[in-house]
């Protein structure tokens, strides 16, 4: 550990958490992408912006690399720490300032938890919207890092759409003001860029959420069909009936199968595929929705539309779904979640392609995903003690995330790039578009101490994996990277 | 005129329409920011993107500097061209792509109208939301340059909230896509970047906007007040109540009376203030929302409450607000309309101290404005030909948006920065900001060729003009910049 690093923080604070004990740094050395681990040379707890700020000024003048991380539950790896660096923990910035019901906003802490947002402005009757299957544990600040989804996101939109401000820290350690508390801000749009950076531009030490009204009422359906394709021709056809659902989620039958098994919440076993659909709004509204879906779901095929007649009831169906991953965790020992995003009329056609590639690889995949947003979370099964398991099943994911850059997709839909999905940005983008990403982190980040590594791939490595690759739909499929 | 630059040109295509003649520049020396001038080096109409890339690569290697320009109604200079330099006008790009109604997507080139999208799409029951003031002429590719706004943005957003994806030329000629017709895309957001970037960052060549569903049902009220500030009350009580109507608009007796005389819309005489309030959604959700806003305006001190009975009543309702800018051209011979956004909550206070300025500089100074966006448009009369009134006006309209900052609020909500609000960036922004956005803009242009001049002061004048100033409260009144 550099002993002027460690007096820099006495300095800033005797009251600052350092922990430099290797024992008691293990249990971060890695989030939830659990197959790459770091131990890095001290974590700290900082409790405010001016202690962030200071940290950052001293790391920065020293060239020691930083990470950041807030509960640990990002799944692509962007919260591994440095060896050689420090890593942030920000879970002790955890105050709730003003709810204010009038402008409907929220000034919260990175380290609140997501959900702690919402139940803070339940007395005014308002939800802060965007809702991660993580959502009891994971905090804002990662939320802003990814820009996070989850199932209400379809309507509600992703993190970069419910948030209006954000307080940032740049790595010399000088904060500012991003977006505003107005409906506009003047000059670049900053905060859009710092929502979905992975921690790599700069660190976040307040956020403004942009709350939304409970609604009036609320209908879940669930509907089995008896095809993947006529369960994903109807997601395509509800959206084009004029309808945008709350949420509109499918799972196919290992993933009835497993949650049925995991929890009993009553879902049909005869089913190839279901899908889970949420309307709300006012009640007549809601009503009107119903009825158009309900038309599109008997036209698709759908073998029985099973309406939740009470909250009980709605609740254990989205309990079910929420709980599918750790459902899915009783079928085999490992499994590696995928998070592509696709446009939604190439669902069908994926969806084939993946069971295809998945009977290749003679892998198991259950599908259980966000289907109104086309954002897929196939999830392939392997056992990290069999020799080479766990390397397959990481070159399936990356050729299922190839193909979602061939139908014009993207390679995430809310997990981030992290370390986990470094290669296949070199598919999804060209030259001049990664030296211009390289370029806005310079901008941000000149002396590059934030997140090194993650994120965005560095030309040469890109080149070392097999060159460079063209996009939307003119991909060479000879020369793709691979594991 | 310089010659290699021409014979580049002429090699580009023979078709290439360049103009270098005096005579045929002087249309383009100016946007609707009349009161700044240049006639450019020479004007070009290219007509695809591989004529704008080579035009870029060409005046990248030669150091001259670009304009781009649209239908020039941009209000803050934005298309101002540069003597020494070439305007690039993008009005043929403007071929109507595909309407995907499944996916609710139109992809235009950036020439095309604003009003034009929405007629391509009417067959398919959506529309283009962001409705501008100019939008029967404005083009899109100017929208995403000011992150432009309109009356029906409360609901539906600005422009960055309806564009999914843009074709982007950089300065040295190299073509990325940015953005996805996926619901997320991979990397850092560099749309929202570009959405609002004043043609400083790059060349859009292209743009994929999202449509809306047409509403079902509308209802539009006319609720007229005895002062302004109950009016002003009955917004922020407007939203509290969960209502967000589509269009929440506000106008004093100075337009009620200019519109009144221009256009006999009916408005009532008698009121100091009115509001017109657009409901719109499914039959019953925007009945509902009728007694809601009704219970608002009546507790507010509504005199009277009007609703539109017809389609042509509704009509006729608009057209008065969308001519108002026409009508107050009555009053006097010029006037200066500011574009400053506010917190909602903040109206009452911020209305009264616009009047109490007013009365300070002795200047007529009429509101009209979407209220619920908390985005002000005061206009400021004068007659340029006495000597000092322009410089007077621009002089109160500097005072009105720096008070916009003090609250909390900013400089501009959908005029942009252009070369008008220079002088007020270094109040809305600190040293570190202002650097930050310098170095996004090397990001994307080294060179520094675009729009040179426009948007972002450098650090050097806002010293001139009087150090920096801090913002959110703390700004020290003495020292605010003049012009």
């Amino acid at each position: 550990m550099n002993a002027g690093l460690l007096a820099d923080f006495s300095r800033i604070t005797p009251a600052l958490n350092v922990i430099t004990d290797h024992e008691r740094l293990r249990p971060f050395e890695t989030d939830a992408f659990i197959s790459h681990r770091a131990v890095p040379m001290c974590a700290i707890l900082p409790e405010d912006e001016t202690q962030v700020a200071a940290i950052l000024a001293s790391c920065s003048a020293r060239g020691v690399p930083v990470v950041t991380r807030g509960a640990g539950t990002g799944i692509s790896g962007g919260a591994i720490p440095s060896e050689d660096g420090v890593l942030l923990v920000l879970t002790r910035m955890n105050h709730i300032g003003k709810v204010d019901h009038q402008a409907r906003t929220a000034t919260v802490g990175p380290g609140v938890r997501n959900l702690a947002v919402s139940d803070a402005a339940a007395a005014h009757n308002l939800f802060y919207a965007p809702d991660p299957s993580s959502q009891l544990i994971c905090s804002i600040g990662g939320n802003v890092a990814e820009n996070s989804g989850g199932v209400h996101c379809l309507k509600y939109g992703l993190t970069t759409h419910n948030v209006l401000q954000v307080r940032l820290v740049l790595s010399g350690g000088e904060s500012m003001t991003l977006g505003s508390r107005a409906l506009d801000a003047a000059g670049y749009d900053l905060m859009a860029v710092v929502t979905g950076s992975e921690g790599m531009l700069g660190l976040v030490t307040e956020v403004v959420v942009k709350l939304t009204p409970v609604p009036e009422h609320v209908e879940t359906l669930l509907a089995a069909f008896p095809s993947v394709t006529d369960a994903a021709n109807a997601v395509g056809r509800i959206i084009g009936a004029g309808v945008v659902p709350a949420a509109l989620e499918m799972m196919d039958k290992m993933v009835i199968e497993a949650c049925e098994k995991f929890m009993s919440a009553g879902f049909p076993l005869d089913a190839e595929a279901l899908l889970l659909i949420e309307l709300d709004g006012v009640r007549e509204e809601v009503a009107d929705q119903l009825v158009r879906v309900e038309q599109v779901l008997n036209d698709c095929h759908a073998q029985e539309i099973r309406r939740a007649k009470s909250d009980a009831e709605r609740e254990k169906l989205w309990k079910a779904r929420k709980g599918a991953f750790a459902a899915l965790a009783t079928i085999r020992p490992d499994y590696y979640t995928i998070d592509g995003t696709i446009p939604r009329r190439c669902l069908p056609d994926v969806l084939a392609r993946y069971t295809q590639l998945a009977e290749e690889y003679r892998m198991l995949v259950a599908n259980v995903f966000h289907a109104g947003d086309g954002n897929l979370h196939p999830c392939i099964f392997y056992d990290a003690t069999v020799p080479g398991e766990m390397e397959r099943s990481e070159e399936l994911g990356g050729k299922m995330l190839e193909i979602c850059v061939e139908v014009g997709g993207t390679i995430t839909g809310e997990h981030g790039v992290g370390v986990e999905k470094l290669r296949q940005m070199c598919v999804q983008f060209r030259e001049a578009e990664l030296a211009t990403f390289h370029a806005i982190k310079a901008a941000f980040d000149p002396a590059g101490i934030l997140n090194p590594g993650k994120g965005v791939p560095s030309l040469k490595r890109c080149a070392e994996w097999g060159g460079m690759h063209v996009r939307e739909g003119k991909m060479p499929r000879a020369d793709i990277p691979r594991f």
